[in-house]
């Protein structure tokens, strides 16, 4: 069994991580921290896990517990794991991380987007940045992976074979889409009350959303992206535009490039983020528009699933070597 | 009193209609007119309406209602209202067709969208297109007036202005909305089902919604555009993107646009479609990308309200000389 | 005009009665006081409100402004109306609170049920509970109204003619009922959290809910009273059952009582919330059930509407002798 | 492998059953029955299944598919099963339904609640009623279950332990439930759209729901039961009363009962419907009421799970001596 420290247990993405690996077979809990509600016993934070972790508690973290674990794995406030990471990494045992600290390339695109000077930039070279279906290989090799953001997870899914395959112009990418409230996290605020957003739709972060840096680090750009917070738990759906470059069948690109991937789904059928919540597939389509010669792909996923949880899980599994579908689902709980 | 005989009474636009009418103090309601359930007590299809509309019935439609009519307001399928303007119209009567019909300026655009001839083509220049913002004088002095769809209602408020100020290219305009479930109808289906619908988030008619006609008509175009369905009673956010020609301000070039008009509020916040549920309020925004030289716009109405019933009674007071206001309100019913 | 002075004019029930108050002939605003947002433009923190209040400013409250004023609404947390009343009184303009200060008859109830002393005993008897269907008359020489909690609102309107009828024994009373989310209020919680309501139903306040005294006071008791939040904004189900004592018809006795009320709909079909959401509208049903010799009665309200700011503003109409219907609506924003 | 051939594939409850039957090692589908549906590919009815059952059909039922399985699981509307039992229990494999045809102990009881005579009363003993924790020895012996209908497996988890101790009086009990939408099933209805639904809350099937049946079987009885739609798509919350007889504490109680079973949750929090959503897991709470002398007792469970194809998959493990928790999960999806 490959023991795992998890950081930030008690938030969205520690929730589903424990879900994920209670259904499995060679990754086990060794420590679950959880700074702001340490001492406590996991049944009284997440009373849905209470059959399944019977006798846990969360704790807080301490370097020591590198010395009985093989993996960490971290969904952590941006800016966190850049101080947790060398003591992790010199320590030899692998590491996937969810926050954003080493997904970008360079220390200059971290500053700019996030705006601060990044505390490691040494590691950045590091991490492998955690798309499987992006870079399976490099992931199997690494001792650390930093799990894509999730709606750069949902943009480059739909777009990256039409950029590699030359179909769309890079520089005329717009990524409209929208997510679910968990996005936002656990913390109360004012912009997730109930009564905020139920029964509401809007934008949010216009011009200036971080996950914009991802998206151009892989698809090129500079790509325009507006979030928007829809009344639902969970999933992702970016619907995106480009200009077409060439005669390609984009339905047929995106077919090709995803016909091995266990979790990737090829439809000519606009997807619904419904049909992947709670498990960790993408559903994907494209097609072209003939009167403004634009190609329109869009993809759907459950953000703490694909978007977060899942992907890390996948990403772990490739980097140990274990069955790529260990513990993850293709089954969204529909409806 | 101006009598009003309402045809397609028992769906959601009649439903509205028959609200705001209960609090408006100089239209009512000569005829409650819906083959589907005439006969019944109108409480017994419309329970909300009990005791506001007490001892009236659905009836079936006759013509000989529109000697005792000064008004009719007409919310029925498109392709049902060519058929019953050419006696309307004979009759002197003035008529607010919500119908898709008489919005197009030509058949010949109507046939292309709407995939059959058109049976009244000699009525399409008497009808004025439907948005006071845009057309008042016109609808003033107008017998019959066609009230826009709910989508181009949305995008149009947004970008009507740019376009006029030669801000953007019409030629590069993607408009992606997002609708609550009423946008649907009434009829039950499979994909408004309760558990469809809920915690779901998908885009539906992708490039070929018939709404993408209005906004080629008013806006220029080819106007590309994706609806989507969000978990929510009403409320449409327009989320509009273009390539900027000029350098002037988007949002100064709204807020002049619209400084005297009664139901639009612009403001510099993204707009939720929550502040004008149950109104007949549009919010708007807009600014300018510098990374990637677009203009971003952003709208939000309900699309009962000032995308249908609503903008048809606004239409209706200014075709009568009432107070443009009267029967409507600004304030969403928030939270 | 009269001039209205709110006091929470920042929470939900301030700005529903910021929304009745703009459609009332009769009313005006004096002031809106909210001390946590003191100093921001009303359009700030309302922005649903910004059409209808331009250039308002919300200020500290001081009692100076009683001076301009005609009448004081006031939606405060419990405990803050006992200490502004006596000044308000003896100032000898009128006063509708929606707090649980002055609701219950003796200075050891509120002791019992809200765990601290009255700081204004002498005053209770001053105040009126207001219910209109109730207390009308009394209601209409009053100085100062304590308007009924929502949850007692809603059983009371559907058991009180029951109990004064002798058909049910009012110490086998079980009241259990769903709120809509508003109820909670504005602040955020965890308990209010989008993703910890959404896709969810519970019970609260087990055995111990405060609204239970205004029941036992109004209907005798004990009652048992289990209120459970619903994933949805507004509105009230109380679905109420006691043993029955003799075998009047429940349905008839409802419809007998209410015959000549404005907003109290009776009818052998069951209530839905959602057909008085947005209005101050109460619907009724009950009948008999001979397999267990008991009475099912079930009502629906608004909890912001009939069950907060529209019972407000009925008993501020009924005080100052308008008609009683102003300002307000019979007619659900459905759907 | 244990073959099972699914009855109603097609529906809510055919589609949780291939869900959770994906990740059981030790079943897989030999047919998926839909007649309605029949020749379609099951990735067109359920997109969300596209990957894990890739290049499947949905069949016709034929009676010679009971040759090749081991196991018919069916989910079809009550009155199907009893005429397809007797050919099914004659082949000698195993039967699990859903139906309510075999629930009840007798005809008579069979014909006053589903208002029609029972095509095969015979085969009513052979039927062990499918709730492990009440009956689980018999149904490890048995060749046919009816499992248990989703609001009486609520209620009598939460009441069949108090009743077997003696605390309550059986006569007394009130079970007031709340259910989320799927429960009313796949077909398109008005009463299922999602404009009705959804921010309503309301009764039906007031003082005759079938399931009341179920629940004086088990509990005694005559029951009172009302049933709520909440507008959610999954979940069951069962708030039942009913008048102390002894002095024990219910909590111990239940406790107890439940020390060993590895799907309920015992707990003084009052549990939510959320924290099992997609899970087998039933989560009980329960307490006395000094004021009223009366006990309140509440359970959670997915109506889709538990209520549903969770317990037949649990049944079935049972039946075929299987590790009872293969193919199920304690753990909600949440949030």
């Amino acid at each position: 069994m490959i023991r795992t420290t998890i950081l930030g247990a008690t938030g969205y993405v520690g929730a589903e991580l424990l879900r994920l690996i209670a259904a499995h077979g060679n990754i086990e809990v060794a420590h679950l921290c959880g700074d702001s509600e340490s001492g406590k016993p996991l049944s009284a934070v997440f009373p849905h896990l209470a059959l399944a972790y019977p006798n846990r508690d969360v704790v807080r973290w301490d370097s020591a517990m590198l010395a009985d674990s093989d993996l960490v794995l971290a969904a952590l406030p941006h800016g966190a794991s850049q101080r947790l990471a060398p003591e992790i990494l010199a320590s030899g045992i692998r590491f996937v991380d969810l926050g954003a600290d080493f997904r970008l390339d360079t220390p200059r695109d971290y500053a700019q987007w996030y705006g601060e000077a990044h505390a490691a930039p040494d590691l950045l070279d590091t991490f492998v940045y955690g798309i499987p279906e992006l870079n399976r290989s490099a992931i199997a090799g690494a001792q650390a992976v930093a799990a894509a953001g999730c709606f750069p997870t949902a943009a480059i899914l739909a777009l990256a074979p039409l950029v590699r395959a030359g179909l769309i112009d890079p520089a005329s990418i717009v990524v409209d889409a929208a997510s679910g409230v968990t996005g936002a996290g656990k913390a109360p605020k004012p912009e997730t009350h109930f009564d905020t957003v139920d029964e509401n739709f809007a934008a949010y972060g216009l011009l200036t959303h971080r996950h914009t840096a991802e998206m151009d680090m892989v698809l090129g750009g500079p790509v325009l992206f507006t979030p928007h917070l829809a009344p639902m738990n969970r999933g992702i759906l970016a619907t995106c535009y480009a200009t077409a470059c060439g005669d390609g069948d984009p339905l047929a690109i995106l077919a090709d490039a995803y016909a091995d991937e266990p979790f990737v789904h090829v439809s000519d059928t606009p997807p619904s983020t419904k049909w992947v919540m709670g498990s960790n597939a993408a559903h994907v389509t494209a097609r072209r528009c003939e009167r403004t010669g634009r190609i329109l792909a869009i993809a759907a996923i459950d953000n703490l699933g694909k978007g977060a949880a899942g992907q890390m899980i996948q990403c772990a599994n490739i980097m140990f070597g274990l069955d790529e579908n260990a513990g993850l689902s293709t089954i969204g709980v529909w409806p």
